[in-house]
């Protein structure tokens, strides 16, 4: 079975580039073909979680970690949202979703293995996520990263985040139209703060929940309100600059169409403030999170260099 | 938001009616609406879960609790099930799967609020069991609860299951002809032992680590072997007679089209075996069961009883 194990060096913060590597080897052990999947529902999987991707959650997991404790071992939970992040990739992708052909630079899951199999490669993952948390930590670890993982994923995270997408889309009806139908900055906002900031917080949640809060000056109720901050805002940064390169990015960087959400008619930050303003608003949300990330000890430097990256990143 | 809450009680021996109906009570209460899901994905999920059904599932983890030890609160493990099994079947359904439109006697979930919202639906709401057991129990109880049911749901149990099935209907293109093609009763077996099964006997050991495995005459090692041989042999028993009931039941009964397996050409028992054969096959199953079920001590009596009304159901 082969796989593509690439994570694109040109841009990403030195450290990351590392993290982003040793996140790969851990995701094949994973995915190890001697665990009685059948063979097909393997490969699909395997499709949808090594290709190239900058494994930006997990990442986040591990230098959560360190931040906390030099000694945890972030790999599972690191491995688990990365699992999850291909899932929901997987199941977006599908026709009655985004319907599209191209993720990461190759054919979607369902375009190479079928729709059935696509949403049943996706619902293996999303499962193998827990039973990842769950088989490698001891339950005082697993049974909250299981938590943490569950309530960023789940209706009122980032599944209730792609509802609301899909419904102002028009792909999925909205039940009280008078209620949703006027969309602006804030409620664009709601929307992202669950589709991307809820799970970004997860991750970092359980960075500090795998390094049990350990070797740290801060209170745990401190430390993870400024970790749940930082976590909101990169997750809209993320998603502005998202947004941005769907308008100004290329396919070849981006390995995904552009121009697909204005064709979809979703509702984006350039198409609701345009351009400029989302620029703006980007380097805000990333002057914030740096600000942030200044507070969390001397395990903060990779946090600032993330922001900055996020502020100028091209795909 | 009107909920239908009911279950049938022509049949099921009386105990089993009561708890099912004290399962239904838990499902309304985790499926609350004050959670923070957008109102039309908590309505879907809640179609998906709260129509009417036997809580074979949640019923097993109840019993199995309370063999071991008569205080354990089941409650939430048992929900977490009836979830899994809710999102299963609403996958299942989808048109790039089963494609059914008529599921407990209603249209089924894509049916009423779209393929998208179902996709989501199904989910939130397998993303929601993991969560009702990490927020529900100590860490003690809820890891090792996340980990059976995530092991018997994933791409080596249910999922995996469901894999081999689309794929012997052709749905799922094999991705080794000669390995696959020609299923017999053994290949029938080892479907059905990971599409049912599995979260059968998760089900079971899940009621085993709610009840921390107190009051019990057994070793550990010796009860957890009794509950998966139990849960096998039923797990196949609900199987083989659910087969039948699509050759021989009503769509009255048994609240979906009958005849769909055949028109579909699945590999079914009736279908291999021949409809004699299948019915001295669920009897033996079932017989088998209740000897194990014997071995159990004072609280195996609703086991056997299970056992025999799986012999003779008609719904």
């Amino acid at each position: 079975m082969s796989t593509v194990n690439i994570v694109d060096r040109t841009c990403l913060p030195f450290q990351w580039q590392e993290l982003a590597f040793e996140v790969n080897g851990h995701l094949e052990k994973v995915l190890d073909p001697s665990q009685g999947f059948p063979s097909n529902l393997l490969q699909a999987m395997r499709h949808g979680v090594l290709g190239p991707g900058k494994r930006l959650r997990p990442v986040l997991v591990v230098l959560a970690s360190r931040v906390f404790h030099a000694k945890a071992n972030p790999w599972p939970a690191a491995s688990a949202v990365e699992l999850v992040h291909a899932y929901s990739l997987i199941h977006d992708d599908l026709p009655a979703m985004d319907d599209d052909d191209l993720r990461r630079g190759r054919p979607t899951c369902h375009k190479l293995f079928g729709e059935a199999m696509a949403i049943l490669a996706g619902d293996a993952l999303l499962t193998l996520a827990f039973e990842t948390l769950a088989k490698n930590y001891p339950s005082s670890i697993s049974a909250p990263c299981c938590l943490e993982l569950a309530r960023g994923i789940g209706g009122a995270g980032m599944v209730g985040g792609q509802v609301q997408d899909l419904m102002w889309e028009g792909k999925i009806p909205s039940e009280s139209p008078l209620g949703e139908s006027l969309p602006g900055e804030q409620e664009l906002e709601r929307l992202h703060s669950r589709k991307t900031g809820a799970l970004f917080q997860a991750c970092l949640r359980m960075g500090y929940h795998v390094s049990q809060g350990q070797k740290t000056e801060n209170s745990r109720e401190d430390l993870l309100d400024l970790l749940d901050q930082y976590g909101q805002n990169i997750g809209l940064a993320f998603q502005v600059t998202d947004d941005l390169l769907d308008v100004e990015g290329n396919c070849q960087a981006t390995g995904k169409r552009v121009g697909k959400d204005a064709r979809k008619g979703k509702l984006t930050y350039p198409g609701l403030l345009g351009t400029e303003r989302s620029k703006h608003l980007a380097g805000e949300l990333c002057s914030r999170a740096k600000e942030i990330a200044t507070q969390f000890g001397p395990g903060g430097l990779p946090f600032v260099e993330l922001a900055d990256f996020l502020a100028t990143r091209d795909h």
